[in-house]
């Protein structure tokens, strides 16, 4: 372990490859016990439906409820809570609704089709989800940022039943969650969590609709939950600790550089943030810049432990090799911290977010700029997307033959299924040959 | 159970929801042995590699060499399946092959941006992954259609290297297998299947390269192994039991119908084939045709046990009772064998594909139509979409700020970050207020 507050790499050090494997390691395992409790759980919503739900939110969050009345919100009471705030968070909340809605309104891909020489039509047909769930976690973690950025794209995305469940330990509702789900337009919000949540919104309680995906975020029992319910409802990723790596060409203040890297770490101490720069007097000015900044923190003590853990400043020969880490790592989070952050986009193959320039501080992307905040995190931007409308959407193939197109596809059809041995699509093809009846 | 093949059943029976519900039944369980079996073989190939891969092939496949090199296929010896094809079966697959690509371009999206007022430029990047994995089934489930499938859209989306595994129990290659992986543009195959093909492919060992996505069907102990890898790799949907929905008018051929259904039923004993109709003479007729042509099917055993375990004959009252049917199965297959397809499709909400008009059987899709054949199930068509390029490729949001825009929208992120207790979210923010630095 270094004895500063941060690890120092660099890419002359022959062990790099192994401390750079140790610094990024993680794997999220839930074990045997969790998975145990989790499956009992599910079966238990399963069977009993709303009594199970009430019984393990007694157990569970402490809540004494009768029925689920009592752990329902309707939308009056979010409303309430909208007008309940100050004016100036009822300003923010509202200037980042209008902003994420605006960006994703862009994603909505259109249905398209057309049609052969032979009058075959092929097409592909774009529909929402009928209703999506989306899991807000309570205590420290409850974000309304989150709330927006996870309701807002099934929203656009024409989802007309939106559910949140959030857990309210020991009965405390968090205002600015609610109110933050008044902007996005949930109708209905249950004060559950845990595995128990995601249990009913995938199978359905007498009160809880099920659902046919859920998303958002949650700890070990509900990720365990989530991939358990895989297949049943459609999931988003399973998300690891949040992680930023910046890559900084020396011209950017390192006390907002030192700053960056705290924004991340202050998240928890599991969190991530990499500093990258081909300048050596540049990383040891930003070093400064920690040690100096860090105790001024209100969460200095997360952010110490987790830069100890995870954090680093790596030095690197130059551009070439510092873009061949951020593919190699990946990051949920990249921010170009670059004169010319243009020219070095186009050789990013892996990252969540891009953020480009010095003046894109990525805390301007967590709440406010417009792309979802929901992103892959631990090296999964090497096959995953941000969270976005296309989560809430599903495609559907469109084929209609002509009788002419049938007849000519039919017998490349009947070659191939016979080839297979599958005789009766075979003769399901051939009864389209050359036989133009209605 | 009916005495006929196939169950009969009407809305107007009162007993008709749980019926159909019992029909739709069905859930892939993993048996705790199963994931115990799993998990070990998982274990076994993360620490010990290719020696562990020689040593489960051995044990599954009885297949005893002494290295990989053994168990690897090069571009040549596809192109070898290739050359010795008969013409018909060479120019079917080619064909295939065009058409598939052809109609999976037209997936490929357009990255985009916009810029504000202000200067702030924001988008969203796309690019494939580096290198997918194409699990394809050994036995009697081999089937060239699927490697054309499972592989177009990788190549269409872009990905470079493209790794292709299956097994050959005793050694047993089948020949239009590789010569499909050929067409599709394969570069390396290895003959490994089972849970530890999927291990391999997830965490890499010294011969077979860690993938970043695995796409392809499997046996439980594959789709096991995908679910226990997922996160660390992206995978496709779990499939469960082909399945087909035909709506009719009436007007349809019904020994076309009949052979339609067994196009699905023959697939195996759990496939599902179901035909809706609001002519109850037309639905008769269909039966008529099913008993007499049931015995001319080479896969006669396999049909008849699965149309008497999963496969109905359904009256309706109207075309609206249809339509309701159809979402909410939400077939993988929907054949709408009606006059005018396009009024109904319309109302369709989910389907996998759908197939319209009376000349376009599933089995054209199923080889050669162009869309894909690889088709959520087991009613996941709710929130999933046809495999597609989109499985292949992954986005990136992009965020450049001016100097004016950080401005504004730190003002708006300090003010969230705050009312989260996330104070160096907002410092990160506020940082960038009114300092035009550069």
């Amino acid at each position: 372990m270094d004895k500063q507050s941060i690890h120092r790499l660099s890419t002359r050090q022959p062990d790099f490859e192994t401390r750079l494997d140790t610094l990024l390691d993680w794997e999220s395992v839930s074990s045997a016990e969790i998975q145990q409790s989790v499956d009992r759980i599910i079966a238990d919503v399963r069977s009993r439906g709303d009594a199970a739900v009430i019984d393990l939110t007694r157990q569970f969050d402490r809540l004494d409820v009768q029925d689920m009345s009592a752990l329902t919100l309707t939308a009056e009471r979010l409303e309430q809570a909208w007008q309940g705030l100050p004016e100036a968070q009822r300003q923010a909340l509202a200037v980042a609704g209008d902003r994420i809605r605006a960006y994703h309104e862009r994603q909505k891909p259109e249905p398209w089709s057309y049609q052969e020489a032979d009058g075959t039509m092929l097409g592909q047909k774009v529909t929402p989800l009928d209703r999506a769930g989306v899991y807000v976690p309570g205590g420290k973690a409850a974000y309304p940022s989150s709330v927006l950025m996870n309701v807002i794209p099934a929203h656009v995305a024409g989802v007309e039943d939106i559910v949140m469940v959030v857990p309210t330990p020991d009965g405390v509702l968090n205002e600015l969650v609610l109110a933050a789900a008044h902007v996005a337009g949930v109708a209905r919000v249950f004060t559950i969590g845990g595995a128990q949540a995601v249990a009913a919104l995938a199978y359905g309680t007498e009160t809880i609709p099920k659902v046919d995906k859920i998303v958002g975020p949650g700890n070990i029992f509900v990720a365990t939950a989530k991939r358990a319910v895989f297949g049943q409802v459609g999931i988003d990723m399973i998300a690891g600790p949040s992680e930023i790596l910046v890559v900084s060409d020396g011209g950017t203040d390192p006390d907002w550089l030192a700053m960056d890297l705290f924004s991340q770490a202050e998240h928890d101490e599991d969190a991530q943030a990499i500093l990258i720069s081909w300048d050596a007097e540049h990383l040891e000015a930003v070093a400064e810049s920690i040690e100096r900044l860090l105790p001024t923190l209100e969460r200095a003590e997360i952010v110490r432990e987790s830069l100890s853990r995870r954090g680093a400043l790596i030095l690197v020969e130059d551009e070439a090799q510092a873009l061949s880490l951020i593919n190699r790592i990946a990051p949920e989070h990249l921010e170009l911290s670059v004169e010319e952050p243009q020219r070095l986009v186009e050789h990013v193959r892996h990252a969540g977010a891009i953020f480009m320039g010095r003046y894109t501080a990525e805390a301007l992307g967590d709440y406010c700029a417009g792309p979802n905040h929901v992103l892959p995190t631990s090296g999964t931007a090497r096959f995953s997307s941000p969270l976005g409308v296309y989560d809430f959407q599903k495609r559907s193939s469109l084929i209609q033959c002509s009788p002419q197109g049938a007849s000519t596809l039919g017998q490349t059809a009947s070659v191939l299924a016979r080839g297979e041995s599958l005789t009766a699509h075979a003769r399901s093809a051939e009864n389209r040959i050359g036989s133009h009846k209605d």
